[in-house]
């Protein structure tokens, strides 16, 4: 295993001291438990937004962190759920008299901690789950996860949020982005998890992992590895089959890197994906390009597709000021 | 090799596409010669910021271009300098009367091609040569390197340059950014250059590259994998020994990701070089942690430090839009 590290132990918390340290005009980390809240306390009755889950995914979800998106993130150990103790101590932080919306990925101890710190918790709450994940078939015994979709459920919500509504409509947006959301992605490597030292999966040179999850589940089939335009066909299909966005339909596209994949491709990606779409009447409004959920060290890309109304176009286009996501201020 | 690509042939122009739809409201392509440029022409009378190189270091230099930073830059094949008639159709597209500078990183490629286009424009035009890399000597033949440096250069030289400093000024500025950044490279993976089809150079598991260069060059020493604390630590004494900050001095602390290290792990970085620093009584005054100075999927980090004036302080926080640098706008 090949990282740059100290000791398995201290990754998380050495990393988070960087990570508060370069953007301390931004956001601040509470160390016991974690979590990483804005240095301004958010104004009194808004509704304060709170996500986590798994470390191993950044810049998701503390590099969301700031005015105009979250309140407050909960990073757990690598690739596992925070703790229900550290999801209340946030709300806690962070409650404004607005109550509380949870933002959780759909994995099955994500969603038990933040139903625990919910129940703990003292005043108004909800949860939006996120489940954009359309390489699993809805039936699917746990739900479809949650991946790169989530950033976008986090940053249209949290514009909402900025601008007053209060916590039944954010409750409703967030699920309606979610619905309006669907993602898919490939990898051409596995991830390594630094307390296994060793690759999740094995994967031969030839072969990929199509609807691959971001901790490095296996997908649902390896495959030969084929062309760019193959693949990308095939992840925009799945989605373009589940979503069925209409003809003149406005859409944002998300094109997002697992952790290795150079940027030089991400952008070849990004051309293919639109071509996509523009080949069925479909209007991309807006774009994203990068490496956003990302599964540690895993070569590989995810393709979002949010179907974009007015509200949420500018909702989307409101101003964030977040360590990884900035626009408009 | 594993990539998303179609050929090698059509990589380049593909990605470039797909550049130039994802940021069509700040950059345009002009695809022969290839060069990028802001969609909005420069103020009457100010000078033009050039620069380019080749392609495979993305975001540098194309996610640059934009408002507070360059007027247009110039990608060549992948490590492949850019030639002449890319430079002198994009310095006759973005040159408004106030003259042109060149950004060029000190590799004999560009630096030759630079020159040609130098000599070949018919407006004044002068070139700030980016030299960056302290693994190398300064007596070293061919001179250093430029690398994660250069985007300090093009940032601050950018912001004077948008409050309309004419051309002496900016080349008398971007040289003295360059005298007071210094940077060293450490690789833990080589890169795969798509035409060649396996990685660069060789590199066994318990091994690391000190001094790597941005194009896969082996460094000066291929070492022990050690703690990343040990790692940093040489890093930054050779930077601290050839730039020598005095105490109680400002600087800007730049960690950069070579393409295929995890941000949870550059932020880890980031924290071992700032108490590097801070230890001996330097201010970190500003940071940027990411992926920026890219060198395809190599695995590996840079540490980059500008010892800071209250002038470039100011010029470093003034406005940027470009697609990989935004903010204050």
């Amino acid at each position: 295993m090949k990282k740059f590290i100290n000791s398995i132990d201290t990754l998380l918390d050495e990393s988070l001291l960087g990570f508060s340290k370069a953007h301390a005009n931004i956001i601040q980390l509470n160390a016991q438990p974690h979590f990483v809240s804005r240095i301004n306390p958010p104004k009194q009755g808004k509704v304060a937004l709170i996500s986590g889950g798994g470390s191993g995914h950044e810049p998701l979800h503390i590099g969301f962190v700031g005015s105009g998106m979250l309140d407050a993130a909960c990073p757990g150990q690598i690739f596992t759920s925070p703790t229900p103790d550290q999801m209340l101590a946030a709300a806690q932080a962070v409650e404004s008299g607005g109550g509380v919306l949870f933002i959780v990925k759909n994995y099955a101890g994500d969603v038990m901690n933040f139903e625990i710190a919910s129940e703990m918790l003292d005043c108004p709450n909800a949860t939006v789950l996120v489940n954009d994940d359309v390489s699993l078939p809805k039936t699917h015994s746990t739900g479809r996860r949650g991946v790169a979709g989530t950033l976008i459920v986090e940053k249209i919500i949290g514009a909402a949020a900025e601008n007053g509504a209060d916590l039944a409509t954010l409750k409703t947006l967030g699920d309606r982005v979610n619905d309006a959301t669907a993602s898919m992605g490939v990898a051409l490597s596995s991830c390594t998890v630094p307390a296994l030292g060793k690759p999740t999966f094995e994967i031969s040179d030839t072969e990929m992992e199509m609807g691959v999850g971001i901790h490095g589940e296996r997908g649902h089939e390896t495959v030969k590895l084929t062309s760019a335009t193959e693949i990308i066909d095939q992840l925009a299909s799945v989605i373009n089959d589940d979503l069925k966005p209409k003809k003149n339909q406005s859409v944002l596209l998300h094109v997002n890197g697992f952790g290795a994949t150079p940027l030089m491709e991400l952008y070849l990606i990004y051309d293919l994906a639109a071509q996509f779409w523009q080949n069925r009447g479909i209007t991309i409004a807006r774009s994203l390009v990068g490496n956003y959920t990302t599964s540690l060290d895993m070569a590989g890309c995810s393709i979002t597709l949010t179907i974009l109304d007015e509200e949420l176009l500018r909702l989307w286009d409101a101003p964030v000021h977040t360590a990884s996501l900035r626009w408009g201020c």
